[in-house]
């Protein structure tokens, strides 16, 4: 149901090498990976998993709105997390050399169709 | 020694309300902050402190390589968090209606000033 799409939009994102939709509770709906040798793509979607359930918290918290985007960039890899629920979020992660703005716009032009399957 | 660079870096940036050069630990070196009314921006950083600093574990961990920035967009603010060293960080929050895009570069253009004034 989720996985199509969500292989096209690591696909269709240069340097995209996986993507996870998940909910705040860490619990993937459904994922796309690519296998990426060293690190353990899966793993590091959970534990950002950690971290947005904190931030999606704080902004709450804190009145500064409702959590939206949190774009990290590492050595490696970038990660465009997305909220699309009040329970879930999408995780694109990309590698350094690929292209960041490109993913955004893919992240942003399926966010609508991720949606509308989760209702 | 630090405010008028982080003053300057905050009224450099359409929108920007303030800035906090940070210990991954949570303690302040120094900071500007304009008053938003509502929102207690110290109490904001403070909590940003926390994720900035589980994210930068678990990149060392995971192998994706060191922390180098943090994007967070909610409903009202955009926050800029940018690694500077091992032990420190500075976060730029931007009203939603200011410019992310000019922030970032303000942070990056002052990251060197900042790491040799932390020497």
């Amino acid at each position: 149901m989720f996985r199509k799409l969500l292989e096209k939009m690591v696909k269709d994102t240069p340097g995209g090498v996986g993507i996870v939709l998940m909910g705040y509770d860490g619990i993937a709906i459904d994922q796309f990976f690519l296998d990426v040798g060293d690190v353990d793509l899966q793993l590091v979607a959970i534990e950002y998993s950690n971290v947005v359930k904190e931030i999606h918290h704080t902004a709450e918290i804190l009145g500064t709105g409702t959590l939206q985007e949190v774009t990290i960039k590492t050595g490696r890899f970038y990660v465009i997390i997305h909220a699309l629920t009040d329970e879930y979020f999408v995780a694109l992660t990309i590698r350094r050399e690929g292209n960041l703005g490109k993913g955004r716009y893919i992240v942003l032009r399926d966010a609508p169709a991720l949606n509308q399957a989760l209702v």
